[in-house]
């Protein structure tokens, strides 16, 4: 157990390299006697979502100066990657035509995780420790066949920030990272350093991997693997407090973690330990192309009751 | 045909009253060749979107001055109001646990007419004259059993724009309009001179009608009827050339229309005929209850290839 | 416990009457060391499906005199009752059309709980005692997000058999038996007694109860209660070891059960500790009506994989 | 358009070999005064189905004499082939437990083309010629966004009529025929007497093909193409008067036509212009490597109001 900057929890990271594993896990999550109640309080459902205040609503608002919107989302069809055992199916229903005006209408009808494909939002009920959520709401108490009756995606709503694009893969001077390569401290560091940015509280933060160039390219391995970000640099982020952590990658951090013992700990650390939300499956190649590195970021998760994320369409303005 | 302020096209509106029909229908969708190709040109798939530009994004971003964030967007459960013929069901997944960190990993299932439950944005394959949808583009050009290939909810992204409210409702004294009322243009202009507001071209044009405080309280009445503007006042709407249309209620117009021949025919008016997205099932009582009628209006329809709408969680910033 | 007959096992029934309850529930499972092997051996998922050997496939056989048919299913629509959760929900893709020869296609995605929906039989991962399952399958072991590694209803094939109707509702001189009415032992004795019926080992016994006639008729009565078979009356069907059970209701059980602590407790008598599958919603009016007492029964469980029970179209022939 | 045996409407066949083409498709649907009403009456929604009669009935129970049951329906998983466009998804709700007798309940839900998947039986809603489906019924008149009010499948309940398989795999001695081979009347006539059956009126007839060989071993090879009956073979079949016709590949007939012009002809055939039902993804290995000819054959499709079709798990008993 470690704690950085403003008393952040940040587990026990016992990882020194990618090829040599200390005999502990290089992860375990703090005990809940170390991260609960939440800096937020006990009952807080928010997590870095109450970073948002009128004054940083107001200073986001002001970094929109030339009017230009770059779409940061995926477009959603059968043919996107999805992350095994998910789906996304359309049916188009058959056009109804009604009244003297002859009015046509059609809908259809989708099938899919809606919180868990595309662009995604992940909320605090979709990951815990054992039993334990965020704030150590528990499982069991939680837990509903339709949704989770604490910690649904519907509590978060818009969310309107200081967007920070830490471009990594143009600091490596690659248009791809490795297909399993883990972004230290030193690279955000450096790379943050080369884009004369400065993190402050609340922001939210993209990594660029480049690692979305794959997306409708080569699906498969697009979702093998993936280069992002370790728990070594996940704690460095959160010791900044940022309100969420997002990427052009399946998982923001990097897959499968180099040791093969833990599974997605960004996960764990930035949801259930921290409550900052993660934005996986960006697009942000239009971001890194043009050098975009600050703007206001919005994105509007949707109001499914209870549901553990939400789709997404997020967007950048300046 | 009629033509109004900058050559909108209009439709034959030939009603006067809701009491007394003329022997034709009292609307009946302009001829293929007095709406196409549409203003914005042939081929054109944005309508009124269009009206989006740097300078509007800048002007709308200059109403953020207090920081306040007022969320417009409905919560999505099963026991929400929905159309007859349309559903939503979560059905949550198992809890996986995996690795030494015990990650345990929640997701749902959903299953719905994803474009058209909660609060809903129309796209314009949504709506057509027999086979002529926006632009003239024709159903069995762009009908698959997937989605369309041309109007597709996926074009249209984040919208950022000057709101108004237009809060008929107070204007008329009351919390809810009748069950049936049709608003007209004479009480839009008495609305919006109450408030002191003046419309500009590319607003988007949110209605209140009061009859949001049926939502979740009595869903029968809801859906039975709704109070709504009619042709008349969608033409007075639609000369101000909005960005979109919105309102509290299930469908933005007066259902059923006065006249029982035609069926929704604000719908064609504004999607088919003149390329404006309708929003509704809005939750407006905030901004009316703070009297807040101008902000800067923010929606992120999903970008579901395709696809005829979306559900959507806006927001009002001010 | 106590052991009925050829051993069965029977749990532990202290109810002597629907008015009075002792102080300990009416109902309790029996230990798994009671109940576990089961008769069919450990590591046994068939149950009582055992009972369908060669001979008594020849036997049932032999009831197909006249080439009757009498369908026992139920038409699967949205407009029928469902169970509280469930839901079933059918959308007609658009017409395809191929070729030269203008072949025309349709076809339609079913979103329901495709196990219990309808004329739903019940396999041995639908109902357990904590976490142990027929045979002493642990919930854990089992468990998938898509379905269950044993016991899956694909197991099961079909069923051919000679079916039995018990009509209890001719035997108390009624059309449909009160709301709530539990049905005793002695009430199936009478009625077989009546009927002129010798029960068999193997046989499918199916009990008319009338409340039937209230499918689509009265689908909020039907739902809200059901008469049925008791504790009492389960184990003394199950004594007669039966290969299945079914009823004209949605439970084959009395529904709420008389002791209110206990819930749908034959569901564990017969399928979790006997392994012997119900089949509900059947449509026995036909049988009834017809004084059609013993036939050949047959009932093709759908092979979905893994899942815990499936809608059927069973019938019978004499 | 020729006419066979008796009266049976075939269609214009002009196809003389799979490599030369005459310069009309080798197939076209008969006109609609050529087939309507059907032989079975304007107004008859059960086509070959009438053949079932008392008298079939008993003698096809009088083929069960040993008692054996032989599976020939396919297990229903996600991992199994699937026709483009469609799929099937299972969702294992969360365990809900009640009761003072800790009963424990599961169930899933799930999503697909309940009609078109794995062994699947094609009702006369699923294929039509542009827009006239079997007995003349039109699209317009009998479609609906949630079914057909006419030809659906909830309209055949069970057949239960003699089977018999024709193993042409057998007579042509090999395990599996060619990718696109296409069986002929010769080879059906040559292996039903090399087997020494007589067909029968009424006949459910099974065609082995060895192709299900591939179900689940080789799924992009089992897709892509598929022996089969074409269309001389198919009015071959058709003159003999079958209620279906069956096999083990996914289309019963050659996939794709020798013809690229024409698509399924066999499809409009069977079920569009004679009323026969086809039942496809059949498992036959068992019948063929017993040498079971005939049998009785037993098929419940379920009551899906208005569907086109029915996945099945159907059986053969003797």
């Amino acid at each position: 157990m470690k704690c950085f900057g403003r008393g952040l929890i940040v587990g026990a990271a016992l990882i020194t390299g990618a090829s040599a594993f200390a005999q502990t896990p290089s992860w375990t999550p703090p005990a809940e006697s170390a991260r609960c109640p939440s800096k937020w309080g006990a009952g807080d459902e928010r997590g870095a979502a109450n970073l948002m205040i009128p004054e940083s609503i107001v200073n986001a608002a002001k970094l929109i100066r030339t009017g230009e919107l770059i779409e940061l989302g995926r477009v959603l069809s059968a043919s996107m990657p999805t992350f095994p055992g998910r789906s996304y199916k359309v049916t188009t229903k058959r056009t109804a035509v009604s009244g003297t005006n002859r009015l046509a209408a059609n809908e259809e009808v989708v099938e899919a995780e809606m919180g868990q494909v595309g662009t995604q939002f992940d909320g605090f009920a979709h990951i815990g420790h054992e039993n334990s959520f965020y704030n150590c709401f528990k499982l069991e108490a939680i837990a509903t066949r339709t949704g989770f009756s604490k910690l649904g995606i519907h509590n978060v709503g818009t969310l309107f920030a200081r967007g920070v694009l830490i471009d990594v893969a143009a600091y490596k001077g690659v248009d791809i990272l490795g297909d399993t390569y883990e972004i230290t401290a030193a690279d955000l560091e450096g790379a943050v350093r080369r884009q004369n940015v400065v993190l402050q509280r609340g922001d939210a933060i993209l990594v660029h991997t480049g690692w979305g160039r794959l997306w409708g390219i080569d699906n498969v391995r697009y979702g093998k693997s993936s280069p992002g970000i370790g728990v070594e640099a996940a704690q460095w982020l959160v010791a900044r407090e940022p309100m969420l952590l997002g990427g052009d990658n399946f998982a923001v951090e990097v897959f499968p973690n180099p040791d093969p013992r833990v599974y997605v700990p960004v996960h764990q650390l930035a949801i259930t330990t921290n409550g900052i939300h993660l934005l996986e499956n960006m697009k942000l190649d239009e971001l890194a192309a043009k050098r975009v590195y600050e703007f206001a970021f919005i994105v509007q998760p949707l109001k499914l009751e209870g549901a553990t994320g939400s789709t997404v369409a997020p967007v950048a303005l300046r």
